[in-house]
């Protein structure tokens, strides 16, 4: 019988990746988060600070995955409109959320940020009717999550600061899926015809060919992957046997 | 007179970058490239190497924008799908490129690389009808355009030779985005109320802000771009009087 698999799609906001003035981290990060818990990152999105094409690439996908995860655009900055974008595909009013409102004003209160929780401070406690926190151990602006959708700081440290909050009970997966590699120095066109016939021998596998260049010399890393550790081995064994 | 905008939108096509096992370096190279030629790369997306993934992501962007680039699955292996995928999305037959060919056999027949010139490297000669060649110095194998859409290596080193190859005839843009950047050692909430009225004040420019966190310290750089440098400097004036 086989188990559920479950899919995720990441939409990653921000003008800074497509200008290429920043290099993303974070679809790596995540992709890796989720291969552990047994959830597979099935597409991603980078779109601009642009309100209607947040909403179309939100809107687009979330019938399609389980979970979606964005990055980016929840500050207290005019370019920061993710909450007000992702309110608005979901047809609910953005609200302050006393929680959030409640943790941000301690905390601006406190001896560790004394300095005034101004309104565009308050603008980071607004989130769409009905979400709830996504908690942030290290610059307490939380993020949140409405409905299968899961809205994340573009920061790296504190993405990750919000995921490592973000328990199992919020995003079970399936069985994890398992992959090895093994590399060859031969050119990759050596590897195509017996790999193809591998392929189609073993379907419950993925088997992933990867070229590469060093030093000016032709490689290949071959990857396997599949949920079922006896089917992943006996895929493994044919590709070794081509070494 | 305000000058064409040209917009062009990226599709990333590879299990290995969703799965996480490869940080894609593709994106922040070709945003730059296109960036220093007048183009602004407006959307990516990040597919599976599934057909139906592909022909939808394709079709889906190419009335979009003026060029759509791709990047990855055009190697000789039962994986590289991409050749097959952007034929079915033009709906026009996948044919032997005479010149690929000839290239590919010359260099399989060369000094250079003894081999055979198998049935799966004889894969990458095939073209959509149509198409003409992205010329590759680097392992000879050739992307290729049909219509908008430009269709390269997924390897950096050779996709960045592909892009090398391609002339301004090919990838014309408009005028040039400016930047400047100006960074501040204070909390981006503190900027946040002044810098959206700056905004407001020079519509034609666009202003971002991009919090950092160093050695727990929190600091925020301000980007001003624009495609006029006497608004770009207005703006920039305007953001420096805030520090």
């Amino acid at each position: 019988m086989s188990e559920k698999v479950y899919k995720a799609a990441l939409i990653i906001i921000g003008d800074e990746i497509l200008s290429g003035r920043t290099q993303d981290a974070n679809l790596n990060y995540l992709a890796k988060w989720l291969g552990m818990r047994g959830v597979n990152l099935a597409e991603v999105r980078v779109v601009s600070d642009d309100k209607p094409a947040i909403i179309a690439a939100v809107n687009a996908v979330r019938p399609l995955y389980d979970y979606i995860f964005t990055t980016g655009g929840i500050g207290p900055t005019h370019d920061d409109i993710t909450a007000d974008c992702i309110a608005e595909a979901f047809g609910v009013p953005l609200e302050i959320h006393p929680e959030a409102y409640r943790r941000m004003a301690e905390y601006y209160h406190s001896g560790v940020e004394a300095r005034e929780f101004t309104k565009e401070r308050q603008r980071m406690t607004r989130v769409p009717q009905g979400g709830t926190l996504i908690d942030n151990s290290l610059s307490i602006a939380p993020g949140f999550q409405i409905g299968n959708v899961f809205v994340m700081a573009g920061v790296p440290a504190i993405m990750q600061s919000m995921l490592d909050n973000l328990g199992d009970d919020r995003v079970k997966g399936g069985a994890r899926t398992m992959s090895q590699t093994i590399a060859f120095d031969l050119p990759e066109s050596v590897l195509a015809g017996p790999l193809g016939i591998i392929q189609h021998a073993h379907p419950s596998t993925q088997i992933g060919s990867y070229p590469q260049y060093r030093d000016g010399k032709a490689g290949v890393e071959i990857v396997v992957r599949a949920v079922d550790q006896t089917a992943l081995d006996a895929a493994v064994e044919a590709v070794k046997a081509l070494g």
